[in-house]
């Protein structure tokens, strides 16, 4: 039982859901506090039968909390956190910023809680598209050691924040009516587009994002030896990321054995009966917590490879 | 130049295109006959300055016929072309029945315009997704030798003809307004969807689009050897299919000379300089005749592959 929990960035399309979640799961808590950038100060919001107001979010405002939830631009986590580990606060950021510090966990509770019980300071999570990827190279790795994965992203506009979505469906109508509409979160429009670029270019030619899928993979898995080549891109989906994953194990697995490792384990769910039209698709996989599998099969151009589809609920 | 050349499947999504380059590239013919199913004879189409009247596909409609240049349906061209070639007609097939015929050249003519002048009957050409990936892949091949490509496609719906986006249009007209829309191209809805099948599912749990992206590479480079992992998906995108390429070649290529390549090939486009936000998009290539290549990376998980993104106007 926390006295204070504190939700930073609540204002935003993550921290909404931290708030449903917690109101959802009955989050065992005293006091909530709700923090976010000035622009935001003083909205109210409704939680878990009370009505609360949203504070600014300061190097001052953590005194008392114990349990810091963060969902922020990455410059906010990279200010304002290390003021919250000083006051003592367990910290838990869903920002990029402190993920790769070599100081700071990197966690996802399905697959290495242990990394988080023996956290001293910022517990970070990982980026949504690469959870959902480990989320579902845990049981190959485990069983047969991950080589080499090749992965490319259908990335939903929901990765972007509010300002995504809003842009994606505001942009889709302003196409079909023949008008235009001024994009705030992406480059170039989205509607009925694919653009691949996702963050910001850094070395080789890859992005941000794409850079995360690599080293936060190793990171979580524990293995700095996994290999993995991303592409990243976005679609206009609002909301689930898809990715197509090719994987090498040292190992070569059977498709049946695969999937046997995929429904053993707790949060993945095996939607595999192509016959039946049964295989994920963002439109059915929106709201669960679930990694979803399916297109399971045997890649016929390397004895150690097995390819999937992966879909999962990014937010 | 031909005395008569007969368009069949010309009230089709690519029926429609080979009129509109007939006519752009004042294709040299005396005469030209347009054929569809019994439904759309009788339709008056305007082409280069006269209008014509659609007359019923049958077998014994190719009497006088020099060229037949047929898009339609895989069965009608199963049933019918034959009757063409009987009738002593050079034939073109846009359809995926004949492509894999031994007899039959499959052809793209600016990889293997030798295949066509030999050919004695059909000259198929290939999927869609096959073409611009092998234009890609050319002269790769010629100069280091394709081993192994792993393939993941963002396909747009005017691959299912012109019900395919007019289901995407009418569907996300739909789902913006909160209604229903009942698709009739696709199995599930594809606004703000992705969907992991083109085409139906036949052997190793591949859909009939992934199996032709294997087989007719090999056809068209003449390498057997080639290993090809396929995975098609179909996005919200009305017209352009996009593709994510990782290809081993048997010499390592650098980034420097597989730019170089793609750069003196005459039907591909490099458009890549990401500092600047320069790569392919749909929304940018539509109504191209070129391959476009960007993104081109040297793979960090492997010493002998290169990955990029390839966008190209599929009709």
């Amino acid at each position: 039982m926390f006295n204070t929990v504190a939700v930073a960035g609540a204002t935003g399309a993550v921290g909404r859901i931290i708030l449903q979640l917690l109101e959802q799961r009955r989050f065992p808590a005293q006091k909530f506090r709700l923090l976010a950038s000035a622009r935001s100060a003083g909205q109210q919001i409704d939680f878990a039968g009370s009505r609360i107001t949203v504070e600014e979010l300061t190097h001052d405002c953590f005194h008392g909390v114990d349990l810091v939830i963060a969902s922020t631009p990455d410059e906010t986590a990279a200010e304002f956190l290390p003021s919250a580990v000083r006051a003592g606060c367990r910290v838990i950021d869903e920002s990029g910023y402190w993920r790769m510090h070599p100081d700071v966990a990197l966690v996802i509770p399905e697959i290495n809680p242990q990394a988080a019980l023996s956290a001293t300071g910022i517990i970070a999570s990982p980026n949504c598209s690469t959870t959902q990827m480990v989320v579902a190279l845990k049981p190959l790795h485990d069983a047969a050691r991950v080589r080499r994965v090749v992965v490319s992203t259908y990335q939903a506009t929901s990765g972007a924040g509010l300002q995504g979505t809003a842009d994606l469906l505001a942009g889709t109508r302003a196409a079909l009516n023949s008008t235009t509409y001024d994009y705030k979160a992406f480059r170039y429009p989205i509607a009925f587009n694919a653009i691949p670029q996702i963050g910001s270019f850094k070395q080789d030619g890859y992005t941000s994002e794409e850079l995360k899928m690599i080293f936060e993979t190793r990171k979580i898995l524990g293995d700095d030896s996994i290999q993995v080549c991303p592409t990243c891109i976005r679609i206009p989906v609002s909301n689930c990321h898809s990715e197509t994953i090719n994987v090498e194990t040292e190992r070569p697995l059977s498709v049946a054995e695969a999937r046997q490792l995929f429904e053993s384990f707790p949060d993945i769910k095996v939607l595999d009966d192509p016959n039946l039209g049964q295989y994920p698709m963002p439109s059915i996989c929106d709201g669960s917590d679930d990694v979803f599998v399916g297109r399971i099969r045997r890649d016929l151009s390397h004895p150690n490879c097995i390819t999937f589809w992966c879909v999962s609920d990014n937010l």
